[in-house]
This record gives structure tokens, C-alpha cells and sequence, in this order.
């Protein structure tokens, strides 16, 4: 029996993830690879290897509907560019042209923490809401937002919270700016500044344990990281309207470790008034390609 | 000549404004009074005299098409409930059935600040920007927000960014709660805040006044309110891709004294990367009624 399937492509700055996804949600196959140098210049390759090997893997005969492809950084989804990427070193990179040259079929490009969300909306912990901030906190920081069930997109800077100063002349972020959300509350940053602090090495796995076992230098370093998400996401709640807060990334693992926390934290900044949930998002690290077949999905009608 | 045209009604905590409006945006009578004693238990009668005293006024015969009236404070937009009011003193009030009463045409209901960033859109200074943040400081503080040309409307809360705590244990605030933004950077907050530090007697306008003149006072009441202003408004920037905050309210009089300390202080959150235009709202303290008048206009589809 031939099964019709979307393959959905998440090109991170470490790892590319790949999914065979059928229009019920089912993954068919699944496949993981290290992000090869220079992957600006192959993506057409990239995506055709992962469409055959996908397809392969499945076994049943497939019926390729379309590809989604997603990438952080700047997107313009519309259009199909990736305007700016640090970690994958691209600016104005025309991502649908690039793949839409080595698959016949269509093509959707998106952004991987908006189409993270979607299938998060569709498929995971935020089915049940229309009003939703969704933050992956993982090596870099950035949200995406559903309001009444739609994406909001205004400028190419939408969503790039990672980089809202919180701390004036805080630690130093990879953005040349210092004080930068991402430098104090990303997964990178909990590690490093822990690291820092003690002399030990260790990432923000291991800083939450460390937390859980009440460890002083830890537990300021933790709580840092919380205060400065609350200062940068209460106020975007209010203004919205946000009746959920999905937390991502790696560091959604650390469980009430983190969203106990941060509940106080936002409670304390937005008082009784405005409640707001905060949940663990449930797709981990592939809500990216999840997303990613969604928008293909999408663009198909399925 | 029977002219067309709809009624707005901003109820506010000191004054009712209202306007006759033709589907053109013409502004064929104003008035103004003040708000009576209980306007909650008189909305009725409220409107159908604006109707009566601006229809006479206008001269020419008029065809009402529909009446708009909107409110501070927590709105159901869609139901047509007032569901909290502070200075007017209300809980989940039918403002809807109020209205519908006593006029015999349809009836709009909405939030006043929503409805005046809707009427800016439309008539006033954000005609050019779909991605908009309007944050009116007059009295108290709140905001609404355009995605893509459309209202944000999350949770009954949207909006309320007046009551987000930007400095801990900071100036109480008439909600009960401390260092809300709207007890330091509102207009009230400013005025208030410089009389209580120099014993001088003054508004605003005055503190803006000895701000330009370099009065030392004048400066920190002033700078610790921009400061707390962009503390909240760089990370909604940052989060929806907002284009344009456009200010309005009182406090927007001060012109550039406000607005070049507040775009320095946004830069330094948002970096250069983020671009965002602060500029002043258009219709001043129209905006409400005839953002009243604009909902009742897209009300009948005109």
C-alpha cells in the first residue's frame, strides 16, 4: 500500500534532523546527522539525500507530497530566504530555490522555533491553546508566538528575544552585545557561567542537578537565569495576552527544577492578575522537524 | 443631503467623549462632558443622548448606521462585557445590552485603547505600519499591539502591561502592588513621583519642563521613567516584530523630550539590530472615540 508523506528537514548549527511524516502525524522514519561544513552550499543535496533515505527507511512505497525545510536565524518565511544565520553563516540565501532545484515536489521554508511551534499546536503541548509564547531555551534562545491559533510575524527580528539586554553591562554574549538574554538564561550560558564560577566544568544538566542539591553557586546562577526569562517574557504576556508559556529545549528536561521557579518569577512580575500556565513543551528537540513537515503540510493542504 | 454616519462613545474615568462620524472618517460633531456619578448603571441613557445632542448639532439630516462605545480597563470585545473596571467601578457588566437598549441601531463594543490603535490605523499616525505597539501614558498605562494590520487579543489581561513590576519593591501602584510600570512611568506616576522628591507641586508637563531645563530632579523622575518604559517595551519589540511603538496619552506632548531618551534607551535593549520607530500617536485624546466610531463603522461594513 503507498502511503502519502511529507519528509520534514530542521538544518541546526550542530545537527541536521530529518522525519518522514504522514498527514495523520505519524512518523514513518526518522534519520539524524552531523550538519556538514559549508551546508549553505548543498542544501538541495542535503534535502535530496534525506528525501531518499527517508524513503528508503520506511519500507511501504510513499507518495512524497512535499518538503519543509526549516533553519534558525532570520527567515523570511514568505519568501523563502534565509536572511541571516551566525551559526550557519549565511545571509540572504535563497533556501527554497536551493532545494526546490533537487526534489519535484513543493517546497515550504520556514523558521525552526515558529514551525516548532506549530507542530507543538498541532501534534504536542499546546494543543489545547490558542495564546501561546513558546521559548526553547537550548544552546541559543529565541521564541515564536500563536495568537488565536496564528503565528504572529511582524519584522525579519521577530522573535529574537535571545537578544534583549536584561542585565546592562552583564556578561558578554556572542552578539558582541553584553547582558543579552541568551547570555544569561540559555542552556550555553547557565553552563558557562557556573563553569566560570566555580572552575568546574559542566553544562546545565549538570548546574540543575547541582541546584536541586542546593549548592549556593548554583542555585544564583539558576535562579539569574529565571529572573531574566520572567523580566523578558512577563512583559510580553501582558501585552498579548499569553495563556501559555512552552518552555523548550534542553533545558525544559530540568523539569520543576526550572518551571517552578519561573512560575514565582512571572507571578511576582505580573501579580495574581494575570495568570499564565508554564509547561514543558513535548516534542523536544524534534518539535524543529516536526515542524517543519507541518509547514509542508500546510503548504499542501493536508 | 441625509448623511451617513455612526456615533463613538469613550466612557473614561473623568470625561465621556463622543463624535459623529461619516464612513469617510469625517468628524461631523464632537462633545464632551463629564462622566456622571454610577455611569455604569446609565450607559443607556448616556448613549442615546450623545445620539440625540451630536445628530442636532450636525445640522444636516443623518442616517445613524450603528453606535460604538468603548471602555477601560478589561473587555470582553467579542461579548460586549465590561468584565473589570477600576475607576469605573465595574464586574462583568452587559455594556453590549446596555447600549442596544436604548439606541435602535447595532451596537459595537470595545476597549478604548484596542479601538484608538485601530482608529490610528485607520485616520492617524500608524496608516503606514501593520506592525504596531500603541502605548497611550496618560493617567494609567496599557497598550495594544497590530500584527500584520489585525488586533493581538490573547487572555482578558491583553494589553495590561501597565501592571507589569519593572522595579521590585519600587513606588507602590493603585493596585495594590509595588514598582508596577504604571507607578513610575505614567503621567500620574511622573508627576507624582517628582512632587513627593522635591515637595514642589506639578504634572507632568511641568517635570517635563525642568527635564528640558536640566533640573536634576526632573531628570532621574524622567529617566527612571523611560527606563522602565523600554525595560518592557524591548522585549515585546523583540518577541511580535514590532515596527512601530507609536506613544500617545498626555505624556506624548513632551514630544522629542520623551521620545529621543526613550529611542536611546530601546537601542540599548534591542541593540541596532532590531530597528524600531517610537513616534507620536496622531489623534491625541480622540483616539478613544473615534476608535469607537471605527469599530461600529467595520461593525455595519462600512
Amino acid at each position: 500500500m503507498t502511503r502519502e508523506a511529507v519528509v520534514g528537514i530542521d538544518v541546526g548549527g550542530t545537527r541536521i534532523k530529518t522525519a518522514l511524516v504522514s498527514p495523520d502525524g505519524a512518523v514513518l522514519a526518522e534519520a539524524v546527522h552531523l550538519t556538514p561544513p559549508a551546508v549553505g552550499d548543498r542544501l538541495g543535496a542535503v534535502a535530496a539525500e534525506a528525501v531518499d533515505r527517508l524513503v528508503r527507511q520506511a519500507g511501504d512505497p510513499v507518495e512524497l507530497l512535499a518538503v519543509g525545510l526549516v533553519v534558525p536565524g532570520l527567515v523570511d518565511d514568505e519568501k523563502g530566504i534565509g536572511v541571516w544565520s551566525a551559526n550557519l553563516g549565511w545571509t540572504d540565501l535563497d533556501l527554497h530555490g536551493s532545494v526546490a532545484a533537487s526534489v519535484d515536489v513543493p517546497v515550504a521554508v520556514g523558521h525552526d522555533v515558529r514551525a516548532g511551534l506549530l507542530a507543538e499546536h498541532r501534534l504536542g503541548a499546546a494543543r489545547e491553546a490558542d495564546n501561546v509564547l513558546f521559548v526553547p531555551l537550548g544552546t541559543g534562545l529565541a521564541s515564536a508566538m500563536l495568537s488565536r491559533g496564528r503565528l504572529v510575524t511582524g519584522s525579519q527580528w521577530t522573535g529574537e528575544i535571545g537578544h534583549v539586554v536584561v542585565v546592562p553591562d552583564g556578561p558578554p554574549c556572542g552578539c558582541g552585545e553584553r547582558g543579552c538574554l541568551e547570555a544569561v538564561a540559555s542552556a550555553g550560558a547557565i553552563g558557562r557561567r557556573w563553569s566560570a564560577a566555580t572552575g568546574l566544568t559542566g553544562d546545565a544538566e549538570e548546574v540543575a542537578r547541582r541546584t536541586e542539591a542546593g549548592e549556593p553557586e548554583a542555585c544564583r546562577v539558576w535562579q539569574e537565569a529565571v529572573d531574566a526569562l520572567a523580566a523578558v517574557v512577563a512583559p510580553v504576556v501582558a501585552a498579548t495576552g499569553t495563556e501559555l508559556v512552552l518552555v523548550g529545549g534542553g533545558l525544559a528536561r530540568a523539569g520543576d527544577t526550572l518551571f517552578e521557579p519561573l512560575r514565582a518569577a512571572l507571578r511576582a512580575r505580573l501579580g495574581r492578575r494575570a495568570e499564565v500556565a508554564v509547561e514543558a513543551a513535548a516534542l523536544g528537540d524534534r518539535a524543529g522537524c516536526l515542524g517543519a513537515a507541518t509547514i509542508a503540510l500546510d503548504l499542501v493542504g493536508r
